[in-house]
């Protein structure tokens, strides 16, 4: 498992400088209300794998393998962090999920109370787009990339993406019967997001249109992965190792992959699922594809 | 009182224009979760002034009278009025004021639960961006004129501006003292989005720094303006006229403008700012002033 070992040392080195970065991004917010930018900070520094901001990097360098083209790329890695976190914290809300804890720290409400939660959330969601802004008004980015970036961001986060894919998880959860519309909540719920990651990076390092399509494929497909792999997990998994209990679908009476088809035939779906999505890396004519195709078998292989 | 009539019926034509185009707006979202789109319509169609689209479109006529361009317009009008809606939906949870009734409706978690609720809005939020993405994607815009608009909705919407401005007043219902805490409430929670309308709307239209500068000024004032006549309604208005029980701040102990400084004094204040918001617009060098000249005046006589 050396293989593996490296790149869980690669990704965890990554979030390390992410987590820097996102805390050094919190100095433009000088002048809000204190307590405000104390919750935005106490959720955007609780932990977590920064796989998203990982992407964003990894596609970049994929496309054009320079490290200085590379850093123009962690500004589109913490808009899609802020909006990462701005999700779980309104996730995690009494009125939604109403979670106390969230990688063994209370949640944002718990500390903060649900009216400063929902502001802090409000506020990294319209952060999110003033990372790319500055980004072009710092002239290290066409504006007309910079727009491509938005216009993706606000459509994979919103209503036809992210949002659309929490709402109809909110439904499901009243009964889901159809392998389609599980479906469709992993692909809005998670992989929009991992979309989005892949082809910003992608498009900060002057991507082409073809390395785009193929690259968004290789995000679909692993972002639909690691939602069923999670699924996996909550079946036999290792609590320790997860940090959260198992088996909580179950017991919430949860539909999920392994529920609708089987644990088998999920694990052969991942398994599916994962070589599309290197295929697709590998047909790219990218630069540079070991930290992209690490990736999509880390995930896999990954026990938490 | 001819001249207020007939800004009040412009005012109102326009307001009936922007709310179809809100409507056709939505199309966009075609394929999303059908309740989330209900969910959305329904606070964006639940009536207002449209003072903010009304804004944007006076402030780009004002640049360049010219009514194909202002057409172009009608995208950043649309995004503030998406902002606004998200902000009224989000302020009305019961994490926050609590409130069952919007302009004589059930407020949106009272029809749609709060969970639909706080997704709706965020929704909304994220949408915004995307209307000027699209106008510069369609090439109507330039893309450097798309990213500053971009980049200001960013500030002027989030932690810096209206959200800051929220968590301040939150935290002000815990006992405001200083006429400096009050202004800074005021500043955020209205007046910058009403600055970043105007600006939106003069920087489509082609506007010049000083163009921007001066509506700026003329924004702000405004804004002050219209938020000090509203705690002065609440002293002196007429319950019919304005659609809701006087006194209400009084009677949750508001620290308001009247309270502070006094009603006549409140008054004198709203006279001074609104003409200096005129005087920002006379001396701007701009092809026509009269709307914005007429609504600053509005909105000091206006009784709802």
């Amino acid at each position: 498992m050396e293989h593996s070992v490296s790149i869980h040392n690669h990704i965890q080195l990554v979030a390390g400088e992410i987590t820097e970065e996102l805390k050094r991004s919190l100095a433009q917010f000088d002048g809000a209300p204190s307590k405000l930018i104390e919750a935005m900070e106490y959720s955007l520094t609780a932990g977590g794998k920064r796989l998203r901001p990982y992407l964003v990097l990894a596609a970049a360098y994929a496309v054009n393998a320079d490290e200085a083209m590379v850093r123009k790329a962690i500004a589109p890695a913490c808009a899609v962090e802020f909006i990462h976190t701005y999700s779980l914290i309104h996730d995690d809300l009494p009125a939604m999920d109403n979670d106390d804890l969230r990688r063994g720290k209370p949640t944002n409400h718990k500390v903060f109370g649900d009216a400063m939660a929902i502001l802090a959330g409000d506020a990294l969601l319209t952060a999110a787009f003033g990372f790319i802004t500055a980004l072009v008004k710092q002239g290290q980015v066409d504006a007309a990339v910079g727009i491509e970036i938005i216009d993706e961001l606000s459509r994979y986060a919103g209503a036809l993406g992210m949002v659309g894919g929490q709402v109809a998880d909110m439904q499901g959860e009243q009964g889901i019967t159809s392998i389609e519309q599980l479906e469709y909540i992993h692909q809005h719920k998670t992989s929009d997001l991992v979309v989005f990651s892949v082809k910003a990076g992608a498009r900060i390092a002057g991507a082409s249109e073809y390395q785009l399509q193929q690259l968004e494929q290789y995000g679909r497909n692993i972002g639909m992965a690691f939602q069923i792999q999670d699924d996996i997990l909550d079946i036999i998994g290792d609590e320790q190792k997860l940090g959260k209990p198992v088996h909580s679908d179950i017991n919430e009476q949860k539909v999920t992959y392994p529920f609708l088809i089987g644990l088998e035939e999920s694990k052969e779906l991942v398994a599916k699922l994962t070589e599309e999505a290197k295929a697709a890396v590998m047909d790219a004519d990218l630069a540079y594809t070991d930290q992209l195709l690490e990736l999509a078998d880390y995930l896999v292989h990954r026990e938490y």
